[in-house]
């Protein structure tokens, strides 16, 4: 093969030593951050059935299946009909199995599977990459890391303001402090259909009410008109498009509007409930906002709904999630409510990159390399080098034998700040050259004193 | 869909909370050995481009790989005759993308794609999932993890010697102590051939002397005869098969056996070094054995060759590697010296399983659970919550109203060693008992003496 057909598939990517070190700092704040909250770790595997998989998603989720051939001779049951039936005939006759199209489907599925085994509240978080055959473009891919926490089996609303707490912890350890988490409650959009008496519509409401950031109230105007809503309630809905304030103010209002609706008036009861505990839980949390456009169309959710948002950034939201009341039912185990919450790390790397947060310290790999002049000061290296790794040092020794310069190139085209020079006074006196690569320094020093001097 | 049918893919596996602490443990230690030793990391995607892959790993690794089917209407650009073709005319047409086979072939390609942007030496480790549909059986799934690290760019035999290094401390940090390290070298098995007057049947060899382990030299001999080689040939190499003693013996011995063959003496060479390397970096090494019979079967190989094995435990290979000149020669970059190693997670999993090596301590997820009486003690433990998470104890509070039994049953059942209790004397006096669950002991304690007796 040439080189220059050398190529990956479109929408997956390569992820080198520094975007790693950049991910992997990513990965870790968070992952410990559910490790502090209780959740345990759980990991599916990459393939699952396709009758897992298919109706749910919707259609176009199951278009942007990944699907895997059969494997050994895939033709070999189909008859010849099937075989000149078409792509959608043929399909589900060769490939039984697809790539895992998000986190949520598959843990679902895990807790039917083991639902005798779990001890419940069972909370899990999930770290793994979903697939999805989506057309590529800027920030869409087709393979990218989802950040999972789920608990199920439980409705309790503490379990809400958790999702606060750990959205509060996780910015602050990545160093994102100007964000915001916007959170409303399904049950205050049904309210809402309600009182306005669109009762049953509340799909088409979530729809069209959802793009009020993107398209402006007028044309969330015409889109209700063109979903049937009529004159009478589209004018009943004016004060919740106007709906401003704090969250106090916004919820004593909707107590006010929603009287008529049972259901509407639990949504704000829950809502309330949530601000108090999660202020429990973090005093003086003041990154969520209660905002009654948010929809997220996902039409599972039937409590609490989330989404976070990192301020002096053009990226969408950096994650999201809410309460389900029948996430398992599909699989045959109805009425086990849970919430999740799901970060986006695709994004969050970007708003890093952009402000510029990632911590410099972090992303270095090796941290010392040992230089030599000759085969003896090499050899002498060697032990050097052992001790520094047992201190918990990365370290490294230049391979072959080169001049100097060669060797502290290699070392500034790796930015590895410290590199200790043996040469043969070096060798006698146990003392050694540190350079300091980025200080431009350099200090002459036994191996102990370096391992204080370099160790973190 | 009907409970009973839910299942996941023959061969690939869901790993639970207590399953992924363990290898998280096994990852986590073999990742810091990595990183010290100044590798850093890589990933690349789990699709690759079947022109990629194919070819790659012989007719039975082509036949093994896991095929994408083509998105949309993968059969549009069909004709009716490639149709009918059968699965192997199909294939190709219906399939570009293929699934991740190995860490090598990707790495290779990484390498040749990024040659002018990377520096030379290059480090790396790279610890994914890969792929292979292969007829699942114990210890053999269609989907496992890889832990590899290589270094290319480099002929120095003190790469050698640092994976030997690195086995060392990883084998220390799972605390799995007794284990070998079998090594060999390309070049002797080359030499040996050449004295025996069959040169150019190495790989004939290979494959045959990489068995006397399992069916004895009788049978060897007999596969010997099978490929070929003269009853002469096989009478000069007796002593090969008898080769016993210290390294320094074996090595004495084929210093003079191989005296006839270039080849094999610069492999002796080489394997002296590396002893010798090896044991300035660790002195006492004593895990290490060079073994004549280790071929790997891997015709890539062109210097030294590794397998580790754990004693007191019948399961294969932990791990293997070995050196190569030409990895990246496939895809346009000759000439490219390198040396990997990989170590077997799900076989070191079962190791440590069946010698019971798992430190319990790590294998909790929630250190503490607060339980309460009623909702006044709920409230009051919320705060106590954040100040134990802040305090980077993995903590939770039991979600839901509930007799103190149950709460107390659930901590029981998932393993958390310590319960707070608050009642309504512990409001007051913010002394709250400590229940340790392991020992059965409790004790009244202020919450920053908790920490303290809590904290790891």
């Amino acid at each position: 093969m040439s080189e220059q057909k050398l190529a990956i598939p479109k929408g997956v990517r390569d992820f080198g030593p520094e975007q790693m070190q950049k991910r992997k700092f990513i990965f870790s704040t968070i992952e410990k951050v559910f490790q502090k909250s209780g959740y345990a770790p759980l990991e599916t595997p990459s393939m699952e059935n396709l009758s897992v998989l298919t109706g749910k998603y919707g259609d176009e989720g199951d278009q942007l299946l990944f699907r895997i051939l059969n494997s050994g001779d895939f033709l070999s049951g189909v008859s010849e009909n099937d075989l000149n039936g078409g792509a959608k005939t043929l399909s589900p006759l060769i490939a039984e199995k697809g790539l895992r199209y998000d986190l949520t489907v598959p843990f679902a599925r895990y807790v039917v599977m083991n639902r005798h085994n779990l001890v419940f509240p069972f909370r899990r978080y999930q770290i793994q990459p979903v697939w999805r055959a989506d057309r590529p473009q800027k920030g869409r891919y087709r393979e990218f890391h989802q950040c999972d926490a789920d608990v199920v089996g439980t409705d309790s609303l503490i379990c809400e303001a958790e999702i606060i707490a750990i959205i509060n912890e996780a910015f602050e350890g990545l160093g994102i402090s100007a964000y915001s988490i916007r959170i409303n409650n399904r049950k205050i959009l049904t309210g809402i259909t309600e009182v306005v008496e669109a009762g049953g519509k509340e799909n088409d409401f979530c729809v069209a009410i959802d793009k009020l950031d993107k398209i402006g109230l007028e044309k969330v105007i015409d889109e209700l008109k063109a979903r049937g809503f009529t004159h009478a309630s589209i004018e009943k809905m004016q004060p919740v498009f106007q709906l401003s304030g704090t969250n106090e103010e916004k919820l004593i209002f909707l107590k006010e509007f929603l009287k008529g609706s049972e259901t509407g008036l639990k949504g704000v009861e829950e809502l309330e409930e949530v601000f108090e505990l999660a202020n429990s839980l973090i005093p003086q949390e003041n990154h969520t906002f209660f905002d009654i456009t948010l929809a997220r169309g996902l039409s599972y959710y039937t409590g609490a709904i989330f989404e976070v948002k990192a301020e002096n950034v053009q990226i969408g939201s950096v994650g999201g999630g809410g309460r389900y009341d029948n996430l398992t039912g599909v699989f045959g185990l109805p009425g086990l409510s849970g919430v999740g919450f799901s970060f986006g790390v695709d994004r969050l790397y970007d708003v890093m990159e952009t402000l510029n947060l990632f911590p410099e310290q972090n992303m270095i790999s090796t941290r010392i390399m040992i230089a030599h002049f000759d085969e003896a000061s090499f050899r002498h290296g060697l032990p050097l080098l052992s001790e520094l790794r047992r201190a918990g040092i990365a370290a490294e020794i230049y391979p072959e034998q080169a001049k100097l310069k060669k060797q502290l190139n290699y070392a500034n085209k790796k930015n590895i700040p410290f590199v200790i020079v043996i040469g043969s006074q070096e060798m006698e006196s146990k003392k050694y050259v540190l350079k300091d690569m980025l200080e431009g320094k350099q200090e002459l020093l036994t191996l102990p004193e370096i391992i204080r001097q370099t160790v973190r």
